[in-house]
């Protein structure tokens, strides 16, 4: 019996409140409007971007809603006028759209869609309202135009991607969010060269996938610094060439900056902050070569926070930048990135290193500030 | 009588003492070492580089010495091993080297040398020492490698560059910092292109010499910002669309950023700090278009000084970089810049407010401040 046009009844995991665990229950999907796409989602994967917005620091957070925004599914059904996706098709959540058509999408300098960004911003579809509610009747809002925590969820079609169903859904998933992120910082975003000298601050599953970026490009060397040793065995499966631990491996009052500056003749070619600490985003800027080295920030900073430097750094050739979602326009690229992972030259599953029921939701999110987790995968088909 | 292999007696303009005007008296300047050069001056500007060592607030400024960076001349005298430039030959004074053989030359990133940075910044000579006394036989201080405000001065070879004596030396001279510094960074460290929006901060010399390599470039909308109305009569001259006050051109509590961001639709492709002022530079940064803008400082800022954003404006696709004597590699561009100069595409006599007999320097700093002054020309021959 077909489900399309009709709400559906869904487990999710409602966020009521700012820290306070998540609440697994039933809620009620609201059939897709015109542009919009429902997904019945198979796999999630918990990301910091969820837990930030859970712990209250985020001040555009707004409850009660649907989090989970790294996601992949099957379409259930589409509203009038989506062409590109059709029910049946495996699909990639996608929190950074791709309209094609605004001044951002036209001009070949960026990633970020301003189609959806206003209403995605306030937890509302493009027409302004949502579709979910729990079985109260109360509206419940969305989160980054993808509410994965819900197994069926609707989305914009300009943030939603067809895949090869070839592609393991729970490896297809993480393209969603942390291992795009981060290839895509390395390849796209600072396009690093062969031979190039690369620092990554944070060795989560972001900045591992920078590291596999690096590598895949060439990068002669390709430094690790994490403050948790753990993380240290993930190294050489990513292409890392070097780990320095900032709390272990400085001797006489050196710095984290005078460290890497000492390892690399002069500084990095390039940086990544992967961290969202706007004191390590200053290091890893300082850190960069002068004359041309670039620092890539990709960690998102609590509320209020800001970076500083001297001026002096960016006059002597020193570039800060961002990068979100890699630079990748996703819509346009995922293809390209499911297929590098199915030749074998992209790891994805490599970063699964717990898989649980979606039941277990709030298990997921202990697993991330445990030492050596990277990434756990939530199945709602258990 | 040849003057080669012997001390020379010259008219000089000596800081003795931050925060006092100079001493104008002669002083003894040595004959070159190996792989320096000796040049007679013609023609010296002030920039307000000199002002800020002067006033005591560069926290690296040394004393007594010999202030100076945008001079031109002729070769009175060379040292063993040069063979760059000869005697009769006229020079522009370069205080960013080009060697052709350090890291830096050889990167083809950037056009910061390394050959002589360290002994440059303690001003002294590659050796260590200095070529110029007084007539007490203290010794005085070289600064950024080309102490132009005195009429004979050593400088190292590599911060020389010899050209077409059909140029003006008093044209000339101001390519030695000035015009390059911002033209360059227009169409070198930014690389403007056909169609973009520039906003620039400060209409001095820098600032307006953006503003015509932005014109050169084919900027649709070159913006300049400035407390000063009186620089408002440049603007045309330099290739300027429009010309913002800050203190007089904003409505009902609108900042420079917002005023900016309405005036292009959502910010500027380019934008650059000539003033130093580290809040303008966080002004400059946010005005830029998310997504693409790219800020550029140019200005030298105080001591101590921190610029600062929240992250959010780098993740969201703005960069923040630098430059320096505008990206140009004095030996090897500036013959393009005196043939773009002299061929009429590039100007360099329309920044000429005054001109002066050296002996008048104090009065050109004081120049500097005057509400409609660009630059200054002091000549040693009357």
């Amino acid at each position: 019996m077909s489900t399309e046009g009709k709400p559906i009844t869904s487990l999710a995991a409602v966020a009521y409140e700012a820290g306070k665990p998540l609440t697994v229950e039933e809620i009620i999907v609201d059939p897709p409007k015109a542009h919009e796409v429902r997904i019945r989602i198979k796999k999630t994967a918990v990301c910091h971007t969820d837990a930030y917005t859970l712990s209250g620091a985020d001040p555009e957070g707004a409850f009660p809603s649907i989090l989970g925004h790294e996601g992949a599914g099957v379409v259930e059904s589409v509203g009038e006028d989506v062409t590109s996706v059709k029910p049946g098709d495996h699909v990639v959540a996608l929190y950074t759209a791709e309209c094609g058509k605004c001044k951002f999408c036209k001009s070949g300098k960026t990633n970020l869609c301003g189609s959806v960004r206003a209403t995605q911003g306030k937890g509302v579809m493009p027409d302004g309202t949502s579709r979910f509610k729990n079985k109260k009747g109360e509206t419940l809002l969305h989160f980054m135009g993808c509410s994965t925590f819900s197994e069926y969820t609707v989305v914009a079609d300009v943030s939603v991607v067809a895949i090869d169903p070839k592609a393991p859904l729970e490896s297809a998933c993480l393209l969603g969010c942390g291992v795009t992120t981060g290839y895509g910082a390395a390849v796209k975003s600072a396009n690093v060269q062969k031979g190039d000298t690369v620092a990554i601050f944070g060795a989560g599953t972001v900045g591992l996938s920078v590291a596999q970026g690096a590598q895949a490009r060439g990068a002669s060397k390709i430094i690790l610094v994490d403050i948790n040793d753990a993380k240290k065995k993930y190294m050489h499966e990513f292409g890392a060439t070097d780990f320095v631990n900032p709390t272990k491996d400085l001797q006489n009052g050196q710095t984290i900056v005078e460290k890497l500056i000492e390892m690399t003749d002069g500084g990095l070619d390039f940086t990544f902050d992967c961290t969202g600490n706007v004191k390590v985003m200053r290091d890893a800027l300082e850190a960069c070569h002068k004359g041309w080295g670039v620092s890539v920030v990709i960690g998102v900073a609590a509320s209020g926070q800001e970076i500083s430097t001297r001026p002096f750094q960016l006059v002597t050739g020193r570039v800060w930048k961002g990068s979100a979602f890699g630079g990748i326009k996703g819509r346009s690229e995922m293809g390209g990135l499911i297929k590098d992972y199915r030749e074998g030259s992209l790891k994805v599953d490599e970063f699964i290193t717990n898989r649980r029921a979606f039941k277990e939701i709030n298990d997921a999110f202990e697993d991330l500030h445990a030492g050596d987790s990277l990434r756990t995968v939530l199945d709602y088909t258990n």
